[in-house]
């Protein structure tokens, strides 16, 4: 199949950008250099940008609008929800001609069906507001992870975000009824019904999810909510050996089923560094395991997750799979042992540069993939130091891996891309993912067109090509 | 955006038919007019059609070389598995210059991983062979329909079937981790990763699913199978009311959470006539209430889902919501009370025509949905009588309605379109779905047409223009 032929893209001119202004008013105009550096750069400082002009509109139809004028002119637009994605996918490039089109002021709950088990959030609206009016519902929407306070719904869905409860409740994707999308052309499509099941036609809701904003921009989403567990059990325990932590996780899976909400792991180094950085929780086992894992279960009896986790535990403990374990009494010690989780990213800053990948694997090939990247990452880097921690219960590794003590840090920062082929070469190799959860956005575009099949590559340019001919969406990122 | 501008399609040489013959050897070669029989008609006689030819491939190689062969030739193909579809999708047409690609020979299980729990199945694998081969491995396969032991996975994925557990384990779509799939042009896509997480691009595999071999073959499938519940509770209970039913529903499905594995309801008219003409089961409680439900519970612990279901069925009563109950005491009860919601289609040949909609709605619609229906309904044909049951926990109602006693069956069966138009226009209204698990097929392709919005109709055919370019696969279904 020929590459589509796209247009070239044009820098907006000084009308346009009056026509566009004109759209969302001036409260939905961001011109000031300083206004706008937050939009044009990525937390951790990997990704920086410029931009045209900074739109946030309110409505949908502004956003129709919005696309309408630059699809006519060709214009390149950059849809950005709460500015926490790890790729840059998110960011402008450095030309200046790209509007970013902030979704962050069309942030409504438009309705949500307490009887139905489902809502309405406009893309904006962040996580946390989405899981508060859930949780006021007395309902729940299980998709969490630590940025929750600031990543908006639309850029959870537009990039399949995963985090903590994908064992027991699927990523983003598994949480969508429907969308309202507007396409490049300004077209809008209401498919914000909430329907479980829909077999009309080609599945343009999954398409669009996980597409990180070169499809369509979604500005709405029915979002299925499901119950509240009555009861959360939580222990933190060490293992002798990965094979050991693996046997741990297929008995607890098949003895607790859907009631297992969370099966976290964390090497033996992730640890030590949280005991050394992290001053708001202690580790409460010994340090010097190989591994640790933690994990939950949730059940919507009281008394149920409990002696559940305590005889899987006793048992795990009587066959030498577990070497210590502590169950979380309180609502606050099950907190605790959640931030020494959940920091374990943030926390890899004290110890120097960290080449980061976010893989996934067949939850059996974990443990040789451990040995096996060890070596290449010291073939790459000898000395660097691995400190893989993740989602073992879906197959998702935050592979990291810290400079070595004492060298320079943009040294070992220069050697991300060879490092990052060498751990993708395996990861490939084992039938993995190089993007379990973060997507592909400016980062992982060159690995995608290297492993990826030329057949998908192609499916996926004629896709591109049907949704956007113009080629104005999100340009440059994923494809 | 415009038509695609599709080839015309050819009618296969008789040197194409040899070379075709050639690929599968005589073995999966259908030439005699008495044998193709099976493979041409849909078996409730809806839907009969002609091949130039019937080929039964046993590997994906040889499924590869026939779309390239055809695909060069310009000769349209039928993808067929069990040949149980209700819509005509696996039926060719009438002209006699198609190729049906039979799966039914391509049916190994290529692997089983029972720790990771996994197994990979090739398309022609009945659903039922599926199943016990997850159940030989201590797990399960959650899918489930009346079909089971004829209807193939591969026909599955491609209808994104649905059934009688939707309510806990979702659609066909929710058990694929990953698919192989064979292009028009011979290509081989080899997705057969067993990946919980994988955000590497757009999403080929739910494209795939659901669109009824028009993108592509499917030729095996990465499947999902979870923990078997160790205890099943199974009730049977009368309401006085569809929205006490509802009610019942919502506190079940807030109280039970994912213990909640089956919520079907029936019609009182469904049950008058399965109490007539179902031999094998009889219905355990007085006919005349309102309505049915078959409600089920399943928990990974023993002793958990019957006292669940006792509760919840006592206070529904002490509420008035339910009038009559029935737990079944044993696995042959529960079984019996199965076989009487399983027969509910079958059994309305009995009462003479019957024009059938497979629909959604909202669940919160469909008591209002079913009160103005019955006005709709008898506007087009006064006396029809609606037997609507199905699948109330994830909104999918059988809306089939049986022609007036006496009333010739086929001056009834010609009012199938205005019917259906009439009862597709009040879903529509109320944002439901007219298929909700059938498919589009030959069936509701014209309605397809009508009640899609253009928008939708554009990215679909774009779609089917980048995958198929010579508009080989499965020509006039769906779209």
């Amino acid at each position: 199949m020929p590459l589509p032929a796209y247009h070239p893209l044009m820098p907006p001119s000084a009308a346009l950008l009056d026509q566009l202004a004109a759209v969302t008013g001036p409260a939905g105009v961001v011109r000031d250099a300083a206004d706008q550096a937050p939009y044009l750069k990525e937390w951790r400082d990997r990704y920086t940008g410029m931009a045209a002009l900074v739109l946030r509109p309110n409505t949908t139809a502004q956003v129709s609008e919005i696309l309408r004028l630059c699809n006519a002119a060709r214009v390149g637009v950059v849809p950005q929800g709460g500015n926490t994605g790890l790729v840059g996918g998110q960011i402008p490039f450095e030309s200046g001609t790209e509007i970013v089109l902030s979704t962050t002021r069309l942030n409504r709950i438009r309705s949500v069906d307490r009887s139905g088990g489902s809502l309405i959030a406009e893309a904006g609206a962040t996580l946390a507001a989405v899981q508060n009016t859930a949780s006021d519902a007395g309902l729940l929407f299980p998709l969490s992870m630590a940025s929750e306070g600031s990543c908006t719904i639309g850029g959870n869905l537009a990039t399949n975000a995963g985090g903590i409860a994908v064992v027991a409740y699927g990523t983003a994707r598994r949480q969508v009824l429907g969308l309202e999308v507007v396409l490049a052309d300004g077209r809008v499509i209401d498919g914000l019904t909430a329907l479980e099941k829909d077999n009309t036609g080609y599945d343009l809701k999954d398409l669009m999810i996980g597409s990180e904003g070169t499809l369509g921009v979604i500005t709405a989403a029915a979002l299925r909510l499901v119950p509240r567990p009555v009861e959360t059990a939580t222990a933190f325990v060490s293992c002798p050996s990965m094979d050991a932590l693996s046997k741990v996780f297929t008995e607890t899976k098949a003895r607790a089923g859907t009631l297992l909400t969370a099966f976290e792991f964390m090497s033996a180094r992730a640890v030590e560094f949280a005991a050394q950085h992290v001053k708001t929780a202690r580790v409460p086992l010994p340090l010097g395991s190989p591994v640790y894992a933690l994990i939950e279960l949730s059940a919507p009896v009281a008394g149920m997750a409990q002696p559940m986790l305590e005889s899987l535990l006793s048992e795990a403990s009587d066959t030498e799979r577990v070497s210590g374990a502590v169950i979380a009494a309180t609502g606050t010690q099950s907190a605790e042992l959640w931030r020494l989780r959940e920091q374990m990213s943030e926390i890899q800053k004290f110890e120097g540069g960290s080449i980061k990948h976010d893989i996934a694997l067949p939850i059996s090939e974990i443990p040789r993939f451990l040995t096996d990247a060890e070596a290449i990452v010291a073939r790459v880097c000898p000395g660097a130091r691995p400190v893989p921690f993740g989602h073992f219960g879906d197959g998702n590794i935050h592979y990291n891996v810290s400079q070595p003590p004492g060298m320079d840090r943009q040294v070992y920062l220069a050697l991300w891309d060879p490092m990052s082929r060498a751990v993708h070469d395996l990861v490939d190799a084992r039938g993995g993912s190089i993007s379990a959860e973060h997507g592909i956005g400016r980062m992982k575009r060159d690995e995608l067109r290297r492993l990826k099949s030329p057949a998908e590559l192609d499916l996926m340019r004629g896709i591109k090509a049907a949704f956007d001919p113009n080629g104005i969406l999100n340009p440059g990122k994923l494809l």
